[in-house]
């Protein structure tokens, strides 16, 4: 039986995960692959904290040179984080030929085309299904199964903490921050929650899957981006009145040659498959001209991102063994145009922050009118006069530009305080 | 440029579906593969029929020798369907060095394993992700991803005739008759439906589902099955009362190192990710100690299958391109033993069909009593006396066994005309 050596980079949630996920059927695998499996060295800054899993003293290092200097090992895991540095490290281990898995969405997405193609010019090769919906399978799905699809669309929601954040209000009537403070106190949200709630994790994983999906290099900054934070409760209610949920989603669409890609608040129809997703479940909605799949999961997790590192690494044993490397190599080199925000054409949910005083309602519809933009329903709810209100206008399917222009206008009327958009759909 | 020619058994829904698939996106594929890829001989019985596809006259053929006796054909799609003639066929392109592709249930089920091995053995390959639950692409994920998960369970709707029968009688209270009638009308189900709606069909599909989630070999003729042939329309609204959905699911759990195997209709939780699937689609949950995924898509449809077969022949000129055929070989070989129905320990809903006279309740009650099966809910609607009617009964969680006992003691109450059970959870 040959062997195979791990060099495991960041002993965290992730790193502790991968190796109790590949401990606990480690002898049914090493049998099914007819090859011994040994994590020879994992490697941690700080050996100090409290950790979910022991390891035996020998294989515990602090110095990524240890595992990169070290030609016993095939394959490293890398579950450090972040870009810097952890593109360095990866680019070294690919150029000494070695395969990396990797959970790290804001390493491939900024710098995956160029870690892949560093890949195939070593032949080693780059595996990332940790990196999108955590223990959800979508990578392999995207490029396996459905890459003779043609995809029209992919759909997700790849945020446990905003996906959590967002159902604390739905079902409880939180508000965002209580609903935020919540998040926190489980440990689903970081103590500066920006990265989650703002929408960049999810540009990251888009870039990902919209890549995977369309063939495409794809720049993570063209992807248009709204996060949660003015999301209120009352918002939530008027979606449901209407047979919405409202989602945190990440969506891709071919339009011709042209891909709309965006992170933000949607209105999602409560048939819609994403829209039973709650709490910090992720899913991800794939529609092709021959299919509609949607993959649902753990959004994150170290058994779960585990156990899709751990896929990856007998994926990459199987390459080793069949001398078949860079076989399911990421057919991305496409270059699809971006479509501008304001050529979308959608519904919108717009909420004004009025003076309840006469007239209001018709000065707001009217500026709708005067630029086109026909509505489909308007709420507004019993105030006290002379107050602030929230009054609701929902549109029919109108382009972006279009809809922008009427705000504009809208937000100068002196009776107006605020603005607020939600898409439908 | 290499080129790679195919040959298509059965040009029928799935046949057609797969060409159409493959041609959609026939430059964009052959790019990526950079392999040109040619279907060159498509075998039917019947070319009179109307067909949605037209094929140049050359390619067509009516005898399976042209495809099999073909040395030039690499790789051949079985879309005829039945184990006779089907797998005589398979079993000689398999021995010819051919990759077969095959969305076909009843062989891979009754005959896979002898088949695999015969392609293991002749240097070839045997696809089948078509098999369960249409363009979901649960087999990949089993032989790739979660390969290497600890997997605890597999509960599917994998038949979307009776999916779509129960969904009809669920949103609009039809009879099963008028469903079954419907779902005729639309296509959905047989003229004859028994393989359907007796469960025949998810038995193949938890057969092969069941022996790649628990790398075992799994006997059809061993899994526990009921159709949906004896639901009432009140069935399904006491379900609704209790907060489940009424669904018939293939389900196989490891309990030790036995396994549990069986179809039937079950009350799911209306919060289980299997609840919201309805009509004709299909959803596959799989749990492992590390995660809990569901697959969810088109069960059917000459497109949908067709693009998981497309999926396939990628997967198989992959192997062939990169010399690594068998490289994803099934491992399948255990021998778990199967675990006797009457162990099984669950919720069950009894309705018993009784007549409505004094003290009926009672003694149905002091039956379940007498064999220790502790109830939590009970149902006698308003009835006219003297006439039957249906009362329904919810025991706690009880052993299968302990609860016929029980359903043996009820049945011979003179004042009983049937009984009825469905499993819950």
């Amino acid at each position: 039986m040959n062997a195979i050596h791990i060099g495991v980079l960041g002993f965290g949630t992730v790193g502790a995960g991968t190796i109790k996920v590949l401990w606990n059927r480690k002898e049914d695998i090493e049998r099914e692959l007819n090859m011994a499996i040994n994590v020879t060295r994992v490697v941690d800054a700080d050996w100090e904290r409290e950790r979910p899993l022991a390891l035996p003293p020998e294989v515990k290092g602090s110095n990524p040179e240890s595992i990169i200097e070290d030609p016993s090992i095939q394959i490293m895991v890398e579950a450090i984080g972040g870009v810097d540095p952890a593109f360095e490290i990866v680019k070294r281990a690919l150029r000494a030929g070695k395969t990396v898995v990797t959970p790290n969405k804001e390493l491939v997405a900024k710098r995956g085309r160029e870690l892949l193609s560093i890949a195939a010019e070593n032949g080693s090769e780059l595996f990332f299904e940790g990196a999108v919906g955590g223990g959800i399978p979508v990578i392999q799905v995207l490029k396996g199964q459905m890459s003779g699809d043609d995809i029209c669309e992919v759909a997700g929601i790849v945020n446990g903490t905003t996906n959590f954040i967002l159902s604390e209000m739905s079902q409880r009537g939180s508000t965002y921050e209580s609903a935020l403070r919540e998040a926190q106190r489980r440990g689903y949200a970081e103590p500066t929650p920006t990265n989650d709630v703002e929408g960049y994790d999810a540009t990251y994983k888009l870039a990902i899957l919209a890549s995977l999906c369309f063939h495409s290099r794809v720049d993570v900054e063209k992807i248009y981006r709204e996060g949660i934070t003015g999301i209120l409760p009352e918002d939530i209610e008027y979606a449901r009145e209407l047979g919405y949920i409202l989602k945190l989603l990440a969506i891709a669409r071919k339009e011709g040659e042209e891909l709309e890609l965006r992170v933000h608040p949607v209105f999602v129809s409560t048939d819609h498959p994403l829209a039973g997703v709650s709490g910090v479940e992720n899913a991800i909605f794939i529609r092709s001209t021959a299919r509609s799949i949607t993959l649902r999961g753990p959004g994150a997790g170290g058994e779960a991102t585990g156990a899709a590192m751990v896929g990856d690494i007998i994926e990459a044993i199987l390459n080793m063994k069949y001398n078949c490397r860079g076989r399911a190599d990421c057919a991305c080199q496409g270059e699809l145009t971006i479509r501008p925000m304001e050529h979308l054409t959608t519904q919108y949910c717009v909420r004004t922050h009025a003076l309840d005083c006469p007239g209001v309602l018709a000065r707001v519809a009217a500026e709708f009118g005067k630029e086109g933009v026909s509505l489909s329903a308007v709420k507004q709810p019993v105030s006290t006069p002379g107050e602030p209100t929230n009054i609701y206008f929902l549109t029919h399917e109108v382009e972006e530009a279009r809809l922008q222009r009427s705000l504009g206008h809208i937000r100068a009327l002196d009776v107006v305080r605020d603005v607020f958009t939600i898409r439908v759909g």
